[in-house]
Formats: C-alpha cells, structure tokens, sequence
C-alpha cells in the first residue's frame, strides 16, 4: 500500500468497527484521509498521526462539490500520495464511489475499492432484523429515499416470488 | 466478549480481509467457530489455536441440517461458550441468519449480529462495477438465483425512476 493510489473505502454504517480489516489497513497506509460528515470520529483516530485529514462535507455534496471532491483525490494521488476516500456505508451503494472511480479511471490514476456494509443492511441487521427471511422472498428492494418519487414505487410481483420460491 | 454468546458473524464476500473488525475480534474471541464451505480458510486462523472449529458444510443446506445447525449453535451456547457462527456474505442477506436469530431469540439465548459485506456488492465492486450510478437509477434490486424463477422477473418501472431521479 505504498504506491500512490486512491482507496475509495465504504466505512460501513456507522459503529467504527463495522469497517473491513482491509479498509482499516488501508487507513492506517493513508497519507492523506478525504472524508465524509457522516464518517464516525473514532475511525479517523485510526489513521496516522501525521496523515492530512479533509473533511469535505455531507454524503451527498452538490454537483459542483462533488466535482472539486473528485479533482482532489487525483491531486493528491499525482502528489505521490496513498489516498483514502472514507464514505459511509458502501462507496457504490446509492453514493457518489461511482464517479469518482471513473474519473480517477479516465486520468489514469490506480484505485481500488474497498467495499463496506451499505446502511441498509447493516442497519437494520443490528436491531435484529433480517433484510430478507428463508421463504418469505427472492427479491430485495432498495429504493432511495427522495421527496418527489411517491410516483415511482417499485412494482415487485411478490405474490408471484412467494408461489414460486414455495 | 467473555459472556456466553451467539455472534452470528458475516465473513463478507471472500477476500478474508474484508471481514469486518468487529467480526474478527469475535472471531479472535470464540470457544467455538460454527462455518459455512464457502468461508475462505485464512479467516478461520485469526480464531484461538485451541478454538473448537465445527465444518457444517455448505451454505445453504437442507432444512434438516439447518435445524442440526441451529441446535448446535444452542447447546454450545448453553454449555457457556462464546460461539462464532460464520457465514459468507451477510448473514442476513438471502442466507438462514433470519432462522438462527430467530430461534435463539426463542430460546433466550444472547446473540449479536455482525453485519457483512453482501456477495451481491462486494464481488461488482472488486472488479470496478458500481451496483448503483448517480442519476443512473434510484432502486436496486437483488433476485436470488434460483432455477424456477424464470416467471418471476421483478417488475420495476425504470422509465419511470430514470424520469423522477432527472
């Protein structure tokens, strides 16, 4: 891990621990950390001290955010630097990792994702809720929470799922 | 992590390193280590040398065995032992995690769940494929991969998410 390179790592949903052991290792390599608000405290203390730390905002910046986001990583990777880019939950999973590995991609920059458990499974896993139940269906469901989609519910044919799953 | 407990741990996709930190520990921490085939063998060394390893085969198993599985689970629970239940991917996602919690919760057995990265994320995201894109759609939808499905395609009106998400 001490080639230049960008580390797009999913922080998982929120207890520190949930991090992968890689994603871990690769923080501890980091020399400079870019991270989200949502990223729990107590997972930046397990990079270096000396590593640069920059907190660029919400999970969900705006277009032009994202974009400076984005120009950051590669700056800093073409500095020499082993990049992390700490996100909540998974870098792929309804965030912005998509973007940001093609651009690195497109510059010719190496990355590497480090996948992390996405906020809706982990979630609700920790109450004791299984996202899914032998026999109860085949299919999972998500579907992001935004204000102007009540007209774009998923139409799933559970009813047919469940006949044939027995 | 010294209490009589039930861990039922997700071992993520395969590269042992993408076990969460949480679900190591419980690992480095059990008397007993309860695995699926499919787990990859370098996780089962992060457990004690003198830790009881128990293969119970493959990771979905018939209804029978998963009842032998669940009981075993119990029993060394109440024999006072820390026991590890490791499972690839996620155990809750499409996996007999929901069956497990359920039973020792009837049982009043102490359990945890330590989320995993799912298989469905983990395997796009090491070879680069975001499951999801930003403006590309906002429903993600897994479909367990079953023979006698072909009837039971999902539904969704992507038209129509593409339209809503701009």
């Amino acid at each position: 891990m001490k080639q230049p390179c960008v580390y797009l790592v999913g922080a998982g949903p929120g207890d520190p621990t949930l991090i992968s052991v890689r994603g871990q290792r690769c923080l501890e390599a980091a020399d400079v950390v870019v991270y989200d608000h949502k990223v729990h405290a107590r997972l930046l203390r397990g990079a270096r001290r000396d590593a640069e730390r920059i907190d660029v905002g919400a999970a969900a910046p705006s277009p032009f955010d994202q974009d400076a986001i984005t120009f950051l990583l590669a700056e800093k990777a073409r500095e020499g630097k082993v990049v992390v880019r700490l996100k909540w939950g998974d870098p792929f999973v309804f965030d912005s990792g998509g973007k940001e590995a093609l651009f690195l991609h497109e510059q010719g920059i190496p990355f590497e994702v480090v996948p992390g458990i996405p906020v809706t499974i982990g979630g609700p896993a920790y109450a004791g809720i299984p996202v899914t139940y032998p026999g109860a269906g085949d299919v999972l469901v998500f579907v992001r929470g935004h204000e102007n989609e009540s007209d774009t519910a998923p139409d799933v044919d559970w009813n047919g799922l469940a006949g044939a799953a027995g």
